[in-house]
């Protein structure tokens, strides 16, 4: 008895163990503990509780004081194409159609792996400076994205995109699959880097070719991921090529499930809801780049009472023009509220469950999301001492409605500092600066604009 | 002659020179220079070009080298309630009139001026650090807001507000006219604090007292502001008292007119729409506000291709839930898309005017808003190394979609720097925070929450 409570009372080890005023643990009962502290061992959170408590416990190897500062859960980016960060501000006000082939698509033709490498590079020194622990991405050459990603130490589910069959990239769909797998294969090892088998849309990819893709995720257990019912004239394409709305489309082809992601569902139906809900079909809200295309709004509240889990995603910086994930989830709770005309709807609690745990189940990589022991150590933290954070009544409210993103004083992914009180430890921003002036003139040129 | 030539190539005298990698002027032209400089005497711009020209021709006392920043104007907030910033996320998710009466107006009702005080410095500290340089306020006890804004250097119209009478503040009318008199009156020398006539609304004032106030206006030559048209809601409880949508109330009155500014008007028909423009009325946006309280979108972009003047507001604290013009200003543009159903509409460039100067026209305070020779040096900076601002196309894009607000690194009011990388040079927000803190549990006590 004597010696068991001794050892109970032994200080344990523990790598680091972080005080804060506050923690938004958005564990199961979406505790907020004050005055609290996170132990963490071995890149995982092995305690959350108070810091007197936890102080007694542990005898950390380091120590991170967070005081006058709230520890919240890193968010997670459910929809990116992080490379396109290389076009923010290239060409906006225009709606998605027009922007996209007369814009986006030929100047992206001619992107190289250099350029590509640089825009992902950009793109995560945003991510990390916003709070962004991980993110579903889509796009090109996305061995690109997951070396940029490892690099400066982000998770990220890779999603090398593909329309229909010859393409510039993959003659042949064996060809695609081969690449898919080549790329799961060379991040397997690497517990930063996952990968999801990600075609464009129902509009561009054939049904057969989407049915063949799901069964290459299914025989690779990682997740399927596509954009869908993005908007009204999407629709309107997908009834004049197949006599189906997108939701349809993929319904007949075997196509919902929990393996499934799709992005946007602006323009869905009660009775596609009410399917999406049944199966257990993953949806990404993109509120910037739905409003900024002219897409639409997304019917989130009612998704959510219908069961369907709705994650949030900042599409790409050429359609938001930001990657931050804390404007998209004030946008989420602000626009959800006239979509539904009820001012509870979205409130803040949904918003950042959308932003954490929701996004997670997004990535097939559900245990991310919530500070919580036996979970990973990915969080962030928000500096209170920013006027527009004072007063105090409600810390999730804070989160949601009052922050800009920018109080992010601190990112870390397994436990790893990757950003602290303006320093990138793990990106050389000046560095990227330059390439980014390089890029921009590139990108000019490329365009003849 | 070549005496002329002598005189007119002798260095210029001037306060201050501010070099930047690109102004974005805000001039009749809108023009954007790069590597260019602006040149301040006696807290007025009296030179904006090319920094190599300016730099041959002045002989500043003081240099500030913001290379590698853009400068833009100070943006003009047209509608706000700065002590309400002490109520900042106490009561969120709420419709308009539940928000109001049932939480809002009972704890408003038990504020005092030393509390009121620290509620408009914390609303300026935000405004100052998220590049807000003159604003136009509606609440109580006005000359507590007025010192606090002229006090950190800020540019303030203040607008007692007042209801039907008699109320707790006023007995009478005259008791309140005088009021404002007095108040105009005590900040008469004040280069910074204007007063405007602020009535509460259509459906708490009624319409003879309206018409009563505006003559108040006149007399005082002051601008006359109140909220108009904020919801449906309102529209009906107008309809139910007089039998008239609330612009028919100012209309029937004689309230239309270039004096006058309307906060929110969201529910407003294409008829009144062409009132306010042929009147010559002003309107403030104030697009987060407007969601959050579920109020409705506005219909800017009509209101603007009509002839309206329309500026932005951020509105109080407690419905925003910040008092940041870039966030409102980014909202403006991305709503207003949907709201019209044109991914053209409410362009960036739209949305920068409305929020300079647009804004500044509905303050009464016309000349502010641009930089440009003759007008206030009232500008800020944006750090353009921030991640979320590179690669760079097109500024004013980025001062519209990309920034957070966080990027300005430095505001200035005539020509005096209260903030400059991190540093508040008016104001003690490490102490404001202290205050915060007590003020937050004074508001939990006197709410019983
Ligand atoms: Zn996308
Ligand atoms: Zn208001």
């Amino acid at each position: 008895m004597a010696s068991t409570a001794f050892a109970d009372s032994a200080p344990r080890a523990c790598d680091l163990l972080v005080r804060a005023d506050a923690v938004i643990t958005q564990d199961d009962e979406r505790r907020v503990l004050t005055d609290a502290a996170v132990a963490i061992l071995n890149g995982m959170v092995i305690e959350v509780g108070d810091y007197a408590t936890l102080d007694a416990r542990y005898d950390p190897l380091q120590r991170l004081d967070m005081s006058g500062k709230m520890l919240m859960p890193g968010l997670v980016n459910g929809h990116t194409h992080l490379p396109m960060t290389l076009l923010r501000g290239f060409a906006d006000d225009l709606p998605l159609m027009d922007w996209l082939e007369g814009h986006i698509w030929p100047v992206e033709a001619k992107l190289d792996e250099d350029l590509l490498g640089i825009g992902a590079r950009l793109g995560c020194a945003e991510l990390i400076r916003t709070g962004c622990t991980a993110f579903l991405n889509g796009y090109f050459h996305e061995r690109v994205t997951g070396e940029a990603a490892s690099g400066c130490g982000l998770r990220a589910v890779l999603g090398e995109g593909f329309f229909a069959f010859p393409s510039p990239f993959f003659p042949t769909a064996e060809v695609c699959w081969e690449a898919i797998r080549s790329l799961e294969e060379h991040f397997r090892d690497d517990p930063l880097v996952r990968t999801a088998v990600t075609p464009h849309a129902a509009f561009t990819v054939p049904p057969e070719v989407l049915a063949a893709s799901f069964e290459l995720a299914e025989s690779l257990d990682i997740p399927w991921q596509t954009h869908l019912a993005e908007s009204p004239t999407e629709t309107a394409v997908c009834l004049g090529k197949y006599g189906m709305r997108p939701v349809e489309i993929l319904r007949r082809e075997g196509l919902l499930s929990p393996r499934v992601t799709l992005h946007h569902c602006v323009d869905v139906e009660e009775k596609e809801i009410a399917q999406l809900a049944a199966s257990g079909t993953n949806v990404v809200h993109n509120p910037a780049s739905n409003l900024k295309l002219c897409s639409g709004m997304s019917p989130v509240q009612a998704m959510l009472d219908a069961g369907v889990n709705v994650g949030l995603g900042t599409d790409g910086a050429s359609s938001n023009n930001q990657l931050n994930m804390f404007r998209d989830m004030g946008l989420a709770a602000l626009m959800g509220k006239v979509r539904h005309g009820d001012a509870s709807a979205v409130n803040a609690q949904t918003a950042l469950d959308m932003a954490t745990r929701n996004s997670a189940r997004c990535l097939g990589w559900p245990e991310l999301g919530r500070i919580q022991a036996g979970h990973p150590a990915d969080m962030i933290a928000l500096d209170l001492s920013s006027p527009n954070l004072m007063p105090v009544f409600n810390h999730v409210s804070h989160a949601v409605y009052a922050s800009t993103g920018m109080e992010v004083c601190m990112t870390m992914v397994a436990g790893e500092v990757l950003y602290l009180y303006g320093e990138f430890r793990t990106l050389d921003v000046s560095g990227l600066r330059k390439e980014a002036v390089r890029c921009a003139k590139w990108v000019r040129n490329a365009s003849g604009k």
